[in-house]
């Protein structure tokens, strides 16, 4: 059976020793961010999630969400576990304490984030879903929808979902039928059907909140006449409190290939009332804004699920014996050794390690300079930090998820025919992680996002917000041959493909398009490289003798695996930066010229 | 939803242009297969299989099998259409006459293999395992074994299957624990649980014939102990029909990611009646010598499943409108234009059809090559033709269902949040696609045995057989600088990396064991490669003025694609090679000297 625990030494190493959540007590607002709260939360996080979440993991998957008459059931034990949740605090973690949240950091609550999806993804999209409507309401409501709205969401009595998708318009949201008719009173009414709406309909919470874009009949088409609603499916009496029923109906839930405890729904609006949020005709621009943090969240899904993979495949690695070990017998009371002493084994698991922690790191540096672009008191920083994040987001939101599936296809591999059974739990991980590299913009989307919008965004200044550190990181590091030169060598690969890219895209974007996924890629794996040698350089200072000891980890060998998993990724892993490097460089010709009609 | 034509015009080709299957009517008991037969045999079973079995795919995906009280039932629809497979002989197509078989080439029946399996995998296993029963007992069982059994098998009234897993041992067959007391009457009585046993039990056949391996009391541990006996579900009466129930039963079947819809049994054995297949003690090496077919067959079934999932994603991509062409719109008359034209679709496309195709071709030759190695009157042509299909054999398996699993993803990530649905059929060919890389020898096993066996055999004797032809091939076609450049230079990856590994690997096992699967990779991109050099060359003769007219395909555009698609893979896959020879180069330190315990 799989088994999880949250990795809890790598999360204090890494916010401590890497990141730096220390400095983010200088913010306003995270003043109370203390040593002592951030281990309170991620000790109670993981206490919460292992015992309450991840048993409702398998289960959850074999009953799925039920649909009759308009209303959809969650399987059992998750009401009592949403309860759990809201009762303690846990959906109000990160928000503003004016609406009932604890304000803390975001880098924080990033962790708990993807502890609970590593033990129970269906159930987090409850609370993923949830946030996604409240940054975009905080930013963007007015002062009268937040009110209302806010605090009900901020403590899980209500939840929310993001109405985007229509049957003919998934990535291209120029194409939203959906109409909103503006009403006397300042609210409109909204028809249409929208699908794909994770968490739409499902018997958690008190009301549910869409977040709906629609377009007023006489508005532009595309994008340009799209605008933002909320739409409840209670509307508020009097006192504020869920009331009437809005004319919001679910039509359906999909049979759907994972997250089969997550509701997936189709919702009906029948003249709903709804309220603008933020501008009209801007409705797409306010998405935008809180798209960061989502893809943010998506690419942690995916990495949270390689790490319990991961694990699981660990735990398999050592229990299970089969075969002898190459050097010859090492457990002669055993019938055969455990598959760990298997080099193949060994390489699954240390790909799955590798791939995982650098993510963790990845993640965390973004979450961090979220936070600093939205406390810090210097606006260039701000700025600084809100480019940084732009440019890293595609790229953890598809390269985590795709590792998420790979390392989730590792961990079921290490298990062989027990791994395809579905009562191991391996198999779901693959299930579970596939979505990951499709919703929130497919990972192709966001390769195009990366290529097409952020490298040109002001003249290449979003991407030398990454080169620079990078190039002074590696200069001023050359003494360690060890991991310099690895990671010089592909991070001029990826200098080389971005000054080629920045020019063949300019003349033809067809080149930039068919580039696009391999670039994601090599930027990705450069950038989980900077990761690795900050890490690795952190462990040897802690495990040399003058080592001031202000390491937070007090396991045995934590340090040692952290320069050894170093070293694997330099060579096994990074050296795909090669290949990719020479397919870029081939250009678009091979893929464009293609002919149609001979597919 | 999916849609699948059979691909003749691509088998046309790769049969009469590529591997040549004309000459293979000069070997004994090939006579009457003549293109007529030939192009009879591939436009039944491609009828048969879209109209018969295709549409059972999904009904019986969701179905599954069902089990109760010891008896399996299959999914509607099955047991109709498994009886009209019998009726036309579909199951005996490459048997010996002798036995009521075809006696067509193993080349021609592994282009209806891969139909069936890429309309219905499922379905398909239940003819695969009898066909695996029917490779060893017509080369290991005794006369009367042989004239007892394979009749009914070979016309499909009884089934086979193959039992090797017990709880505690897959790959390990040391491990098995089932016994078999040796009878006066010379059979046996066998006694023991096996696991994972597809086609176990079901309700399509009158008999079930399996071929277990267990030991006798007294005989050695490990493999060389291990003894092949043939079980049959009934035992024959006095004229050979199926009589009374042998001391068989199911005890259950596995709840399984994909091909639910194919039985996958816990098998008792409650001293079963039982009889010798070949020698007392030799069990493994008759399992090993069917292996090979088993093995070919099962990467046949992810390439299979690989071209089901691009055509779908074809079928999707020209349908679906979703944003404008980079170069400006395409379509006015649309709402947007088709998903076809954007670079990274047809990325995805390229991919899956480069892989699948290239995987045809090679499957092809080493099919081709047993057929020799079986039938040619040469005993040297013969001895060779073995050598090089065990060399290539586990690339076969491993890359070829490597391959199926990532076009699958290809195809469904083209649908985008569609393909995460159920009813689009998608998300199957991944769950199903995925057992291959785990059944009749994980991948990672598939490399051991390359590195560790194949690779050393003879003192490389089996790598020359491919070595020679591709320098061969490249010297003479050194005129060809844009596919013979690419294809030289991974080759000499390949050929650096075997030196490499031959001298590491001889001094430390390890370090072969822990290059084994990139080794593996690499080894199969050139393969594939010097596949579609010869593809592409070919086609370009076609296309030439003085093209002599031999071209077997008529469909437009059907050579410039191979010469297209060659360039795709020359340009966009082959350059993974570098990188793989990277990582092998850097040895296994990273991964052997990682502390077990800190895993």
């Amino acid at each position: 059976m799989a088994s999880y625990r949250a990795p809890i030494d790598d999360m204090r190493f890494v916010l401590h020793e890497i990141v730096g959540i220390d400095g983010l007590r200088e913010l306003t607002g995270f003043e109370e961010a203390t040593p002592d709260i951030i281990e309170a939360v991620l000790e109670e996080a993981a206490k919460f999630s292992e015992e309450r979440l991840f048993p409702l993991n398998r289960s959850g998957d074999e009953e799925g969400c039920q649909f009759a008459d308009g209303v959809v059931t969650t399987p059992a034990g998750f009401k009592e576990a949403y309860a759990e949740l809201t009762a303690t605090g846990w959906t109000g973690i990160y928000c503003d304490p004016q609406y009932g949240g604890q304000g803390l950091p975001g880098t924080l609550s990033l962790m708990v984030d993807e502890i609970f999806c590593a033990c129970n993804l269906s159930f987090s999209m409850y609370v993923a879903l949830t946030h996604g409507v409240y940054n975009t309401l905080v930013r963007h409501g007015s002062e009268e929808l937040k009110n209302a709205y806010l605090p009900n969401l901020v403590s899980g009595l209500w939840t929310g979902t993001m109405c985007l998708t229509e049957p003919q318009c998934g990535t291209d949201l120029g194409l939203i039928k959906t109409r909103a008719k503006a009403q006397p009173d300042g609210s409109f009414r909204l028809t249409g059907t929208k699908i794909f709406i994770s968490a739409g309909e499902h018997d958690l919470s008190e009301n549910i909140i869409h977040l709906v874009l629609a377009r007023r009949p006489d508005a532009a088409s595309g994008t340009r006449g799209v605008s933002l609603f909320l739409v409840p499916k209670y509307l508020l009496d009097e006192s504020g409190n869920a009331g009437d029923r809005n004319t919001v109906s679910c039509g359906g839930i999909e049979h759907k290939m994972g997250i089969r405890a997550s509701s997936t729904c189709v919702i009906n609006f029948d003249e709903a009332s709804g309220y603008l949020v933020g501008t009209l005709e801007q409705g797409m621009r306010a998405m935008f804004t809180m798209m960061n943090a989502a893809r943010l969240e998506v690419g942690v899904q995916g990495a949270a699920i390689g790490e319990a993979a991961y694990q699981g495949a660990v735990t398999y690695a050592r229990e299970r014996v089969q075969g002898r070990s190459l050097k010859g017998v090492q457990h002669p009371e055993k019938a055969a050794d455990p598959i760990i002493v298997h080099p193949d084994i060994r390489r699954m698991l240390l790909t799955g390690r590798a791939y995982v922690e650098g993510s963790r790191a990845l993640g965390s540096w973004v979450a961090k300079k979220i936070d600093i672009s939205e406390r810090h008191a210097d606006e260039r920083t701000r700025r600084e930090a809100e480019e940084l994040v732009a440019l890293l987001t595609p790229i953890v939101k598809a390269f985590f998820t795709d590792i998420g599936l790979e390392v989730a296809n590792l961990g079921m591999q290490v298990y062989g025919g027990h791994g395809y059974i579905r009562e191991h739990g391996m198999e779901q991980y693959v299930r579970d992680a596939r979505i990951t590299q499709i919703y929130e913009g497919t990972n192709g989307i966001q390769a195009l996002d990366l290529v097409g919008r952020k490298l040109s965004a002001h003249m290449g200044r979003y991407l030398r917000h990454f080169f620079h550190p990078v190039e002074a990181y590696l200069e001023s590091h050359a003494a360690d041959g060890e991991f310099v030169e690895p990671l010089a060598k592909a991070f001029g690969r990826l200098q080389r493909a971005t000054a080629w890219l920045a020019q063949a895209g300019l003349k033809d974007p067809e080149q930039a398009g068919a580039a696009a996924s391999e670039y994601l890629r090599l930027f990705a794996l450069v950038a989980l490289g900077y990761m690795w040698i900050q890490m690795a350089h952190v462990a040897q200072r802690r495990l040399d003798v003058d080592d001031d000891g202000t390491g937070v980890v007090t396991t045995p060998g934590f340090y040692q695996a952290k320069i050894d998993t170093c070293r694997f990724f330099m060579q096994r892993l990074l050296p795909q930066t090669s290949g990719l490097f020479a397919s870029i460089m081939c250009g678009s010709d091979s893929i464009m010229s293609f002919d149609e009609a001979a597919f």
